[in-house]
């Protein structure tokens, strides 16, 4: 049985558009939120885009299934069903007010290829499963310590059960334990089972997803291929303690001025970035937070403290533990030349993800098969590609273009880029 | 008439320090506000102590006079009264909750001068006059758009009416016109009236201080002469405006980042002043705040706004007008290669004042005879001493070890170290 060709990938999805769309309408319609949409992890914006696309499977006549964590399954059946199957999707919650298509795109594609295929009745090989994943931005909803990406983890069998007592959901004070026990899906029934996906039983997986930040726009392409998922290393809560003193009467010798240390340190991190880009190297830096305590600080007072964050993010863990390094050795001189203290407290690493570079060879040989532009990039936002990854699974990722970013109601992925995500994605899955 | 010698100026200082130090205790005790004391321009705090003061004068057979302004003069007559008297004092005010020395300390060693001399039977061969004067704090009771320094400029003729009509009490609401009408001194006035003090009537002005910083104390020197009172260069509402994007997907060529566009610019004006000070220039520079929109910055955004304050000072006007072309320039650039733009804002100058030469070395002069441990220093803070010397006055300032700081409860000057300033004081008044 001949894997089918661009032509007749091509025209399966093209033939499955009009239900992708019917399936976003819908999706927006039932789950907006102000101009945005919200679809809260084990509430009901979530479980009504769960019940859609569960809804559309049993119509198409695939295969429903679901897990002790609430993560959907639908799944087409290969020609041998003894070899390891495809796993593609991405999750189908949102964060609050956020946009219709991030997450959801990437569910709504994989049923798009398992309906297309059907339709035309093209039999792949192997069974390709579309997962819907619960909770990937819980971050967004719950506060406390806990890890994110509740849902892939939790299939994976990478969710420590204590993380569930420790996220509180910001507006209703229940712990996630509660909220899932509310939905349905007690948590004691997680910790019975052994995990639900196990690599072994996998070809791989592959995850389509509108990228989030402007690089195929800029360079003019739908589509491109993901080298990688950045990890982070994370300061939240940094600061530098000086001394206030007033502005005027205080000479330079005697000032412990916590901002042009806290600037010292910033800008030697940005020639640190700078180099690295040199090298060629993947980072990213970013001080999102810097304030003075408005409280004490005045015009004519040297500032007394400053308070920072401090977010990089590479696809390379060396990259980012060296940056570390960089940091606290850079506050330690500034520290002992100007007169201050830094508590740069510790760094959260949420370590990088390689994509798998056999699927990466593979998406990009379908684009070029089905002539459509395409380019590769690294994802600068965390996906639940990383944590099938980190399980063991070959990963992939296709982004699709997208202006505004991601997480706000603006973001902006056309049909047309869409669909040719789709069919690089469906060209892989029958391979 | 020999000018009196070291030991006589010594034994008359020693002999009226009991009344310097009843009338702290008075005044701390008829003004204190919480741990500090609050002498409000115009206003019952600041009414006692002229009060107080105009007493003693008159107890010790002083001459006592006020002006239109509410100023008050205390005048011990001189052999030839021809001659243009020397004129010395302080201001009454404080700030709210600030020390009972700032200020008041000038007009009582002013009048330990003119009682000890009078009683040692020694007359000056000029008239000397202390000086109270009024609201030298104002800018920490009124906001609004004035000059500061009422009572001095008033005086002086140096201040423009529709200052008063501008300056709001921050408490009350009350411009400050209508407090001065209330208090019994309405500025309609100070219209028709001409200036109560001319520089050529007088010999020249001479202000004791405590100091504001800690450069006597930690050269360990109980008394210093003034150089000059530094002006100040201010950006008080500074910004600089991005774009707000996802600080992992977007890379750096995409970028506008507020925070590290700042970073660029005060570090650039840090290495300016390290420049300035290696050229052995005068020159503070501080930015006593900065901050990210609390509303819209977060760890995991490429921060869109920063803002920030700008205060140079030096007594120099030339370095302060190259510093703020500096900024301008080193924001230009920097706005052109991080794709940001900088709003700074005007400049508000206040032109530095130098201390008049012959009185500075008459001051050192003073000290040397006495004995009396001296160093030089420039004041980084404003007094009145500066808008005597923009008046054409020949000014010049004694400085008193002072640990602490100013304009706050804890400033600490050891009643020791107040009688040597006042030696060096009598020592000058007495040439």
């Amino acid at each position: 049985m001949a894997a089918p060709s661009a032509a007749t990938i091509r025209s399966c999805v093209e033939a499955a558009l009009p239900l992708a769309e019917r399936l976003f309408t819908q999706l927006r319609q039932h789950t907006a939120d102000g101009p945005g949409v919200s679809r809260e992890p084990y509430a009901a914006g979530e479980q009504y885009a769960h019940d859609l696309i569960a809804a559309a499977g049993r119509e198409s006549g695939l295969e429903v299934a679901t897990d002790c964590a609430g993560n959907l399954y639908v799944t087409l059946a290969g020609a041998d069903r003894s070899l390891p199957g495809w796993i593609t999707g991405s999750h189908l919650d949102s964060v609050p007010m956020g946009g219709n298509f991030d997450g959801a795109a990437g569910v709504i594609a994989g049923l798009v290829v398992l309906v297309g295929l059907r339709q035309a009745g093209v039999q792949p090989l192997r069974d390709i499963t579309v997962m819907g994943v619960r909770a990937e931005e819980v971050s967004s909803w719950f506060g406390g310590s806990h890890k994110g990406h509740i849902g892939s983890r939790a299939a994976l069998g990478m969710l420590d059960l204590a993380e569930l007592e420790q996220a509180v959901n910001v507006r209703t004070g229940a712990t996630l334990a509660q909220q899932m026990q509310a939905a349905g899906f007690p948590p004691a029934a997680l910790a019975s089972a052994p995990p639900y996906l196990r690599p072994e039983r996998y070809h791989g997986y592959l995850e389509l997803h509108i990228e989030q930040g402007p690089v195929l726009e800029r360079q003019g392409l739908p589509v491109g291929v993901v080298t990688g998922i950045r990890g982070s290393m994370r300061a939240r809560s940094a600061r530098c303690i000086g001394a206030y003193t007033h502005s005027g009467a205080v000479p330079h010798e005697y000032r412990s001025d916590a901002v042009l240390a806290t600037v010292a340190l910033v800008g030697g991190l940005d020639c640190a970035w700078e180099q690295v880009r040199a090298e060629h190297g993947d980072l990213v830096f970013t001080v999102g937070k810097l304030y003075t305590d408005d409280q004490a600080h005045s015009i004519t007072k040297v500032p007394g403290e400053a308070s920072f964050s401090i977010d990089l993010r590479s696809q390379d863990l060396a990259t980012l533990q060296a940056m570390e390094a960089r940091a606290r050795a850079l506050a330690e001189s500034i520290a002992a030349e100007r007169r201050v203290r830094f508590e740069l407290g510790s760094f959260d690493l949420s370590p990088p993800a390689a994509m798998d570079a056999g699927l990466q060879a593979l998406l990009a040989e379908g684009s070029r098969e089905l002539g459509i532009a395409c380019g590769t990039l690294p994802s600068g936002a965390g996906h639940d590609a990383q944590d099938f990854a980190h399980a063991g699974f070959p990963a992939g990722m296709v982004f699709v273009r997208n202006a505004h970013g991601s997480h706000n109601p603006d973001e902006a992925m056309e049909l047309a880029d869409f669909s040719l995500g789709t069919q690089v994605l469906a060209w892989a899955l029958t391979r």
